[in-house]
């Protein structure tokens, strides 16, 4: 499904022909350099004190930003709206699905219609793969399109502060061995974690899962795949943990959500197995009990609530580098 | 039922003891210069760079706009909250047909309410026909009111912005012919485009339609009546859709969909009998395929996307002119 | 319930160690000097004109106040949106319970999540009594809570912004008789008057309901019950009526609302009976001539709307003090 969307493009549609992101759709396609600048940009916003708080308010004044979520999340909504209305955005919140599948306009139509408004970011989700990038293809060179998550496709501002999280708290990737676990088949944020990790170069990467949960061939993707989570554990630096979309599930791929936990749940005893400093991540909301433990979840090992600090920081750069906003590199972005 | 609102106010209630515009209500009693006046403001909010969109972000700083939508309507509560936020206000989107009758408040003790909390504009749209002036006759001298479309009343912002995209295409309005195909009998659009054609003097001003969707004696307004759509479309300059509602048809005042498109419907051979550059308006949203073919929708003649863009520009323009806001005259409007 | 929540915590949850107010949760345990320290600095944001306006839309620059209500309430939530919008701060408006049931996260989960995007205020509102608390007791230095009222327990910023009312128009409150009159019991609102005023030396508090509406032990909370009102407001200077909950009675605790408004309504007779200059409150909104005759809440003696008016400007100078907005000096608050 992924490869349709992008296939349909040669070339990479987020890049504009001078090389810079005009738009962030999939990690797939950006080189080291890209991936690094973004997490360097990001750093300037974490941990700002009161006055550098206020200069960041000032960086998107006079630009919209419009959260256009085909697909309800009020969580990810959430990170957005933070991360624009910090930077002094105007902020619009659109569940379009609703306002134009009543009114009979097509998909393309709201999007013209909110371009000529002359908003300038649309922060795009929706349960199909490719909208965001169907999206980017039609609109003019003023508007700028983030992916908030498309179908199983991509969801590159998760892995992106999955990568910030994880060099802020061990420094190089390339030394290090992943695993990530859960629902792999079905998921976006796998497949941009999986992308980001191999651009910036990890010693390894695993994905462990029941089988059904495993897309075909995934080793293609350059991971190890295991189905047996103790052994695939075994000497990880991080474990990255995916959530159960248990709305997805309903009996039919696993066989009970007990049961999940009991053969895939990430318990005290299992991350053991992992490297003696390792850590673990989950991009929430958690289901504590089903995909990994509360003791876990909240134990000091833990990097969930960093990653949804570094969250906001990652999506400010993202958009204030799209725009190019004014100021930037005054306040110490490059 | 416009006129019993009207009526009742035997003063125009939107121009206060000075002449100044106080309330934007509806575009009758207003004069053709003041209607030029604010065509003038809007276009200083038209292709702002970036430094003026910053300037224009200051205007109403201090100021609260409450979008009070009786009647819901994502698309133009959008258009106004941008306009709104682009201008630096505070805005707070409510629907207060639930939080009020739920509560038992009259609309008249919500109305109050608001403005206790020394909130600036109400910008109000209702089902009913004058629910904007009854508040307007109410509210103290610091609330000003605009009406965003009143039952079959008035929808003056739309005229306006339409007003403003003829002329930026076509130059003066004197020297057109107009039509207005659709469901004459329900759109207060129509009837705000209507006044605002005759007060800017208009050449001539036609409305097509079937019998069961005209008023009755509706040449009383100014205008010509045809029930044959190729008949009158011949030479005019300005075609304006109106969107079919379709929740208020129901086979009663059209036998169906396709036979309406058949006899009504704006195709690409129809339009060949208007004027050679004759321009197509829609205020949106459209239904393609029903009173409008895609292929004209989206051709060099429409004017629908101008329509949008313009559309935030004189709301902003009409917001900063009802408050006096600070620094209008410096931007350049007057 | 209240008392529970309380004892948890024995030391007060909303002062820390330096004496600072950090957290607004509840009336009981603040000092004379405290509540009069608020209410003067609320005076700053009353009748601000445009300049003053901006000046204000500067203090909370770079700062974020989430909504956090479990319990819907548009009308508080829009009071706490424009006080916060109008210093100047990004809000975001949340209602967990909806966003947090469904995935299947704890309260406290949600809340860890917000205070990681580096949050500054939750203005809580839920339907259980001690929520705010707990929710103070886990949040770390940098997050300040506010009560916007949880179950029968405390509604504080009613109480202050009704304290103010008074002060406004009558001066000082140690001189001056109060009878609060509704249903005492369930009331959360009633609870934070009573602690006000106790705390703000009121000659005297009475409480008038009928004795199925009275919490058993009324009077140790300091005031006198009657359930005869026409001997309760004898001679009384400020009568505060509550809203009766409609969806809480349902004939078990009155036997008609037609009969409630027969025994315990205020209509202009009643009033009659308390002193020549006294004044009538109501927090909002209010039932119609169910606890409150029409003419009464329009008449010259309702403060109704001022209680509206000083909402805003409490909640304001709340959230500046718990943030210790920078430049709140200068434009005169403490």
């Amino acid at each position: 499904m992924s490869s349709k969307a992008t296939n349909t493009s040669p070339v990479n549609p987020q890049i504009d022909d001078a090389g810079h992101l005009r738009h962030f759709l999939t990690i797939e396609g950006l080189s080291k350099t890209q991936l690094m600048k973004l997490l360097d940009a990001a750093s300037v916003f974490i941990g700002a004190n009161s006055e550098r708080r206020r200069e960041q308010a000032n960086l998107l004044i006079g630009h919209t930003v419009v959260n256009l979520f085909f697909e309800d999340s009020t969580r990810t909504r959430t990170t957005f709206e933070i991360a624009a209305k910090r930077l002094g955005a105007a902020v619009i919140n659109l569940n379009p699905s609703r306002m134009s599948t009543r009114k009979g306009e097509t998909v393309l139509d709201t999007v013209r219609t909110l371009e000529a408004m002359d908003t300038d970011i649309f922060v795009v989700r929706d349960s199909a793969s490719g909208t965001a990038h169907l999206i980017a293809r039609h609109v003019p060179p003023h508007v700028h399109i983030i992916n908030a998550g498309d179908g199983r496709h991509a969801h590159p501002t998760q892995a992106m502060l999955d990568m910030y999280t994880i060099r802020e708290r061990k420094g190089e990737i390339s030394n290090l061995t992943f695993a990530i676990v859960g629902d792999i088949l079905h998921s976006r944020v796998a497949r941009s974690q999986i992308a980001a990790l191999k651009i910036l170069g990890a010693r390894e990467v695993r994905v462990i899962a029941p089988a059904t949960l495993l897309p075909t061939e995934v080793e293609r993707l350059g991971v190890k795949a295991f189905t047996d989570i103790d052994e695939g554990l075994k000497d990880v630096d991080v474990v990255m943990m995916l959530r159960l979309q248990l709305e997805r599930m309903e009996g039919q791929l696993i066989p009970s959500t007990q049961e999940y936990f009991r053969c895939y749940g990430l318990n005290q005893a299992r991350l053991d197995r992992a490297a003696p400093d390792a850590v673990v991540m989950h991009p929430g909301p958690m289901n504590r009990g089903l995909e990994i433990a509360s003791d876990v979840a909240d134990s000091e090992r833990s990097l969930i609530l960093s990653q949804v600090t570094n969250g906001i920081a990652v999506r400010m750069a993202i958009m204030a580098q799209l725009v190019g906003a004014q100021g930037l590199q005054e306040i110490g972005a490059t």
